[in-house]
């Protein structure tokens, strides 16, 4: 079923084509453009909310700037289906987020008008910056560089860097910060108490219906103004500034708060802007999900829904949870309670994910013993390395991919120290369809190398339980980290009573003779597949999870590599420097000699698609085991 | 020779001994504590510049607060030496730094006053709120947390990461802004530019000379200023925070700025600001090196001088250049611009460092081409990849341990787009005396992982111009990583015409027969002595350096595995994970048996001390080769 373009939008092929129509039919784009993302967006999953809150400013920008010379950035990048959609990608926008379809964020391989690839949040601001340095220094200065942040974005500190090198630089960009009060859960901290205090006062209402309208009024528009604003800096800042200095604090010019919705004002405020030199600040108040009510109404729910009925806003469940098979985040929520309600000790901290790695029901439960620290990855890291310093357990869990951004903070706060926080990196492995910016695919190799640092990975509900058990007794007071992949997991009875696992124990999984498999985590599913295909074909294959990457069960691998002379590796992470290569080293230091093959993520980014498809390119599920065990085996 | 301790600060064995002593006579106790710093540290070298900036601070918190119940945090902690003379560490500070003494940085292990160890920046405000959450939690609402801040390390954005969960939080926290307008080199960027526009207002001034006095005279001194502040936090706001609501944005209530250097003023200060509850900042303007006028003088020379005469202010040099063979850093910093003479589209990044890292050259001499970013090594690499973006080929030189810190950022922003960028990674290896916060051993692990990454490391000097000429060509446009170490190499004759090296090349630097040392960057140094000295045994090494980690040389690696069945690797990094392992999964994929020893940087922290020590510890000095040599022979 194809999906209505209306009649404006299935003309707009490129920007060029948005600029022919006149600034009065700028609205009816926006209805369209916004209906058609619903439309689209309703029967192939994807980021939702996001997109449909800057309609308006992403006409409004490709209609004022000479996109893709001037450059646009899109901060996260789950806000720019109407962007992409804009920009050439309106009749493949079906594709999205599919196996060798649209990536769901922007991506410069896919289109120049994507500026800048993103995903992980707070880039923005540096990567413009950067761009518009190269231009001064190529002397293009008629090129023009955007950054879009969103308010949630604004607290990873990242921005806060970038801020303070443009304001010294006094580069010329724009930042529009897209205030819609909420990251995928609702934002927190200072800095949102702020923004909403500027939002609600009498300041933003008297910007809003008189001094921008007002300098047209006094100078004119157009060139006027510009001259005006250009010549008059001191005054215009009095009239815009008032009470609000925290972007004026790094030599950014500020100017807002201004209605984001209202599209044929915005492209005046841009025109203006645009013409503004050095590092200024737009402030633009928009909603997340608006236009479709349901989605204003939930704003957290409807982030990224999975398939719905626009109509009655009716979302589909996924099948393993229909199944009854839980998620792993939902065991690690649940789990993190029933043990928080025991050990007085634990705290939990998540860095703006709430929703994501399901500690809001600690959160609501325990709310003075969880934490919602923004997007902050690093100092989710220490200050859950403060917590600990002062005798807390802090559970602090961080998605994989999003761990990277605080390596420094769990070598150099928690390892160094050996405080007793254990992190919980949820979306370890492949994660499907967000693609290569999201893949938890390092973590394994990353952290492994970290000294005072337990490595583990459940195969399952249940160990992810125990492990978590573990990590928070007393006795193992010392850097834990337990990652799990994202989505379901296979025991539908897995709240079981706890047990305690030994550290640095693995466990054979089914004897054999002809080879084994040893796997860590999720892969070990996979394998217990293989090894009764492999059985059809009478072939022999022992399984070993070692449940543990450091310390190693040396136990379990003396009798793998005293009885057996083949051995596969399996992981859902990177090879290089992952678990098969600790194998390896394990056996270079005792001295051992097999014929191993190791199988995981190979040496190269690795695109989005469904989580199936992607495993099966890497060769890691059932059939890519089966064919390194025949390989190994000279089959 | 002992250093002279004073008739005050000899008696001061711990916070207890200065809180007997009357205000009037902390003066004298600065002076006494200011001259043994000098005198110590003349002899005995380190950080100096920073201690010297904050020693009325420290003694005005030691005297107020009750440490180390009440935690103290010290940013970075360069500026923590008197800190530790007057907590009990006052006649071994003379070990600072030395091989088994007393850390440079505070350190729990090594103190109940050092509350949290540090070393990189930014990291105070976390830990701290951490801490006072864990208080409330505890409910030891009595206990207080003060992080001493510079204006340097709040550009670090997670700094403000923590402010915005502080304010968020209304934590009961002090962060003092020790205001000094230097990180080692001058502070930079917008937030520098507020700082010193607020110190050289008007409002300092009154402040300074009326308001804190004004209160004092208006309601008494004491508990009734306190209540007074509880009570009109308002009006106190009104007369503290005029033009500066930086802080007060993040919901931290500003005090400030203030006089830092007088003593009895602060105690006061600060005897107010304990029983203030919630988040505030104290705004403290000092000089870095008050009170020894060379330092007060040359702040960036005397951040770290060595040893030095204190009367006249002469600084010796390391002996490596007195013997003219350069320090790696400078053949970077000379090579670097001879690169951007010839290729107009070389730029240079460097967060804070310019001056340890030599970059100070570059932007000496293309002011307009070389950026100091503040430290922000996160925003350092994101926005070396926006200037990528547009055709520009940035130099980012960050040390190894800093890297750490932007590790997400190498790999989401640089090396899934594959651009351009050249990371040289300053300080790997072991550094020596900054100890386990500083060491560069987890870079080639970390690094290597990475798809679309080249990872080198140069033996000598001449290989590092070389490297750099290589990465800068157009041919190899995608991410390349140069990793070389701290202090002096062993060329002289260094600067030689480039010769470019064809990527992934390594080479055999000796023939041999019973055994192959393979080694990268450094360790090949220490090689080529361990072959002559088992030469002199009739023990016949070869010798391969194989300069890249990634891509290996197989070519190279097929002629090793093919001759030789036993094989050591030599790395100054961790072998986790490291090159060692590198080697062994080529053995893997290639199905090679070879008996293979890993020497490189062991599964723990490794303490400071002189690099030779250090090496020595870990085995990886020529003895150490030279051992692991034998003993995989059997010998």
């Amino acid at each position: 079923m194809e999906s209505v373009k209306g009649n404006l939008l299935e003309k707009i092929n490129s920007p060029a084509d948005l600029k022919k129509l006149s600034k009065s039919e700028l609205k009816n784009v926006c209805k369209e453009l916004r209906d058609y993302i619903i439309d689209v967006v309703s029967t192939n999953p994807g980021h939702f909310g996001a997109s449909l809150g800057v309609v308006e400013l992403t006409v409004a920008l490709h209609y004022v700037y000479n996109t893709p010379y001037d450059q646009l950035i899109w901060d996260v990048g789950h806000q720019a289906y109407g962007h992409k959609i804009l920009t050439g990608r309106r009749d493949n926008f079906d594709t999205n987020r599919k196996y060798k379809g649209l990536s769901g964020f922007p991506k410069r391989s896919e289109s120049p008008y994507d500026a800048f690839g993103v995903g992980h949040s707070s880039t923005s601001i540096s990567a413009a910056l950067g761009m518009a340095i190269a231009s001064r220094i190529k002397n293009e200065n008629d090129r023009k560089v955007v950054a879009v942040i969103g308010d949630g974005a604004m607290t990873g500190g990242m921005a806060f860097e970038a801020l303070n090198n443009a304001g010294g630089e006094n580069a010329d960009l724009l930042v529009i910060l897209n205030d819609n009060n909420m990251a995928i859960d609702p934002s927190v901290g200072g800095l949102n108490k702020y923004l909403l205090n500027i939002s609600k006062s009498d300041t933003y209402n008297r910007f809003k219906h008189d001094v921008w309208e007002g300098l047209g009024k006094l100078d004119g528009i157009g060139r006027k103004t510009r001259a005006f604003i250009q010549k008059n800096q001191h005054a215009l800042k009095n009239m815009l500034l008032k009470e609000n200095n925290l972007f004026e604090a790094f030599n950014f010019r500020y100017f807002g708060p201004v209605d984001g919705h209202d599209v044929q004002y915005l492209t005046e405020v841009l025109e203006d802007l645009r013409e503004i030199p050095g590092p200024k600040l737009l402030h633009l108040i928009t909603q997340k999900g608006k236009g479709f009510p349901f989605a204003e109404k939930d704003q957290i729910k409807w982030h990224a829904p999975g398939i719905f009925d626009k109509e009655t806003g009716e979302i589909h469940r996924c099948n393993c949870e229909a199944e009854m098979a839980p998620k792993f985040q939902n065991v690690f929520g649940e789990t993190l309670v029933e043990l928080a309600e025991q050990n007085e000790k634990i705290v939990g901290i998540t860095p703006a994910m709430p929703t994501g790695c399901s500690m809001n029901q600690m959160i609501k439960q325990m709310p003075h013993r969880a934490f919602d620290v923004g997007i902050a990855e690093q100092h989710a890291v220490t200050f859950s390395a403060g917590l600990a310093a002062q005798g807390m357990v802090p559970f602090c869990n961080i998605y994989s991919t999003f761990m990277q951004r605080a390596y420094d903070q769990v070598i150099h706060d928690v390892a160094i120290q050996k405080l007793h926080v254990i992190f919980c990196l949820d979306r370890g492995g492949l994660v499907g369809e967000d693609g290569p910016t999201h893949h938890g695919v390092f973590d394994i190799a990353y952290m492994r190398t970290v000294p005072n640092m337990i490595v583990s990975a459940p195969m399952d509900e249940v160990d992810l339980r125990n492990l978590m058990y573990t990590a928070q007794l007393d006795e193992n007071a010392q850097p834990f980290s337990i990652r799990y992949p994202r989505g379901c997991g296979i025991k539908p009875d897995w709240k079981q009573a706890f047990e305690k696992i030994e550290i640095g124990k693995g466990r054979k999984i089914s004897d054999g003779n002809d080879v084994a498999i040893l796997t860590i985590g999720k892969s070990g599913i996979f394998a217990l597949d293989a090894v009764k295909s492999l059985a059809s074909e009478n072939i022999s294959a022992a399984h070993y999870d070692l449940r543990f990457v450091k310390p190693l069960d040396e136990e379990l691998l003396t009798e793998v590599f005293t009885k057996f002379d083949k051995v596969v590796t399996v992981e859902d992470g990177a090879i290089q420097g992952g678990f098969g290569s600790a194998i390896l080293e394990f056996m270079a230091a005792k001295g051992y000699s097999a014929r191993i093959k190791l199988l995981g993520i190979p040496d190269h980014f690795i695109e989005h698609g469904t989580t199936e498809d992607l495993y099966k390119e890497c060769g890691i599920d059932t059939n890519g085991i089966k064919k390194g065990v025949l390989d190994i085996l000279g089959k």
